[in-house]
């Protein structure tokens, strides 16, 4: 089954950006994502629960919540 | 017991920073720490094993090694 999860992520720059991105790619059932820093957002696909992504993307050290 | 971890991470902006400090805020056994962004290092002090600092600030998805 496929989830599409939207979470609000604060990110400054290109760095803390990136380290979201370097998490997603390890996190098991996550078949696409996007970061975008302009927009502070971040889009999982995948079989994954809203509660695991923003789990895991909490564990960057990020300010992060649910969109949807 | 008192371990003093000292770890070389790559760190862009205050955010980058800000979110290795969350995550330290939060460990078992931490005492103290300092997080530099001029010098791209961190300095735990407390109750810790070198990995398991190492392995946490890994989570944050920024490129970290031990330094000594």
């Amino acid at each position: 089954m496929t989830t599409e999860v939207v979470l609000n992520v604060e990110m400054a720059c290109s760095g803390c950006s990136g380290a979201v991105e370097r998490v997603l790619k390890k996190m098991a059932g996550v078949q696409t994502f996007d970061v975008s820093l302009e927009k502070q957002r971040v889009v999982v696909r995948g079989d994954v629960t809203p509660e695991a992504v923003l789990e895991t993307v909490r564990k960057t050290g990020k300010k992060a919540e649910l969109a949807k």
